[in-house]
């Protein structure tokens, strides 16, 4: 457990048309067998490390939990390789006692619970139906000199990226720009929940007053999960979908997209940054 | 249906501190529920278009179909929005007689055939036991300056992309450099399922003789996805992760990453390029 990176022999093709044989670093990816009590709920590839935060971060952006309170605790279980040495890639979350364990098949029931057919709408309808907390009404302000600062600050963080080209990067800053907490994963959804998760065993969800910061792009699920978090903005180095902006207006959420170098484009929530 | 993009107003924040509003072009996202003889199996969110030829893809790469000849037809559903029109989101497939339907847990007992804990070679173990097609053996050979040509090609068919800067590209070509298919789509997994889906369409899987090129990083479920289809190499325009490479060697398959400006890196099959 724990192995960020991976070292292998590559052929390298360089510009001249020769090659060269050489080491290369590349990013870990194991799987994660996320159960809640003793009963498997998901399997995630993720970048090894960080796994009780990415389970509570899971957890809470699925709506199984609202806050720290929910949880008992979190152990990794006796999971063997066929050399008998345990993988650390089996993790075992218990509940708080009244706490409903989630149903098994939370991603086929996703839109059952709306009145129309699967549509972007059932979409956004299921977000709301889910979530404990809500971006609308949080008094986030921003300056804009800060916000445009944000991408350099995560760059920063990602280390193994930087060894490995391979990993998505993601960070929580504050209305001032002090980082609270970054995460690197092979899986971009995977370095939010772990962030996601961390705020929950501060104790600190919903996360008010906060901007997460993503090194891709912005899809409906990572906004979903803002939405989980109460996170009031979110910002992303490359392009928002549709279904992610018309989340983001729906929940009152800031969204900024393309921020790289001093632009950007602010797609919702504009009131939040100062100019 | 078929809106691959959508029309809204941003905030652009210009580098001189100021701003202005302006109509921004965002990738369509919406839910495609894929069901098999009437039994919901998944949801994914996609960028609508091509959504046959998605659900062939992943039916084939999750071990349901081994080719066309498993299928008998796909039709969209009478799924309707709350103003009663058909959302177009909801695709149902009757398998041909005698082909087995899928385990509505497919991803829940993906490593219960293992006889090991979950870990990598759990991973690599289930896709060895579910492929009906080896890229190993594979005849490829592609000439070093075809190879590097290919990530401009793939740009070249990413017409989407140029308007949103939001669309993961992925394009199969065969070993003369010649584009057999090209697909976009908000999913990176789901651009790869439409192109082998079509590659089922067209009875051509196993996908021998042939090269993928994604426009990202090759993950260990982008090389499953190849495996599962037969194609003898994979493409990357940026890195592959540590189970990726692995999964390449096992099934003897050609993993090239990093694959920009006139340079790369072979992990795994070089035999295949020719210098």
């Amino acid at each position: 457990m724990g192995r960020l990176t991976v070292r292998r022999a590559v052929l390298r093709l360089t510009p001249d048309g020769t090659t060269r044989e050489r080491p290369d670093t590349l990013v870990a990816e194991e799987p994660l067998e996320i159960r809640v009590g003793g009963k498997p709920l998901t399997v995630t590839m993720r970048t090894p490390g960080h796994d009780v935060e990415l389970a509570h971060g899971f957890l809470l952006t699925e709506g199984v939990l609202g806050g720290r309170e929910d949880l008992f605790g979190a152990r990794y279980c006796d999971s063997v390789d066929d050399q008998g040495r345990n993988t650390y890639n089996v993790l075992d979350v218990d509940l708080a006692p009244g706490v409903a364990p989630p149903d098994a098949s939370v991603e086929r029931n996703f839109y059952t619970t709306s009145s129309c057919g699967v549509c972007g709408k059932a979409s956004l309808d299921a977000v709301k139906l889910k979530t404990r907390h809500s971006p609308a009404g949080d008094p986030l302000r921003i300056k804009r000199e800060v916000l445009v600062s944000l991408p350099d600050r995560l760059r920063e963080q990602q280390r193994v990226f930087g060894s490995t080209g391979g990993l998505h990067g993601a960070a929580l800053f504050d209305a001032e720009g002090e980082l609270l907490v970054a995460r690197e994963d092979v899986g971009r959804h995977n370095a939010v929940d772990k962030i996601l998760g961390r705020m929950v065993m501060d104790s600190a969800i919903p996360a008010a007053g906060t901007v997460l910061m993503v090194s891709g792009r912005a899809s409906f699920e990572l906004v979903q999960k803002a939405v989980m978090a109460g996170v009031p903005a979110l910002a992303a180095v490359s392009a928002p979908s549709s279904l992610a902006a018309e989340l983001a207006e729906e929940s009152g959420m800031t969204l900024v997209g393309f921020l790289r170098g001093d632009t950007g484009n602010v797609y919702t929530g504009a009131e939040r940054i100062e100019l």
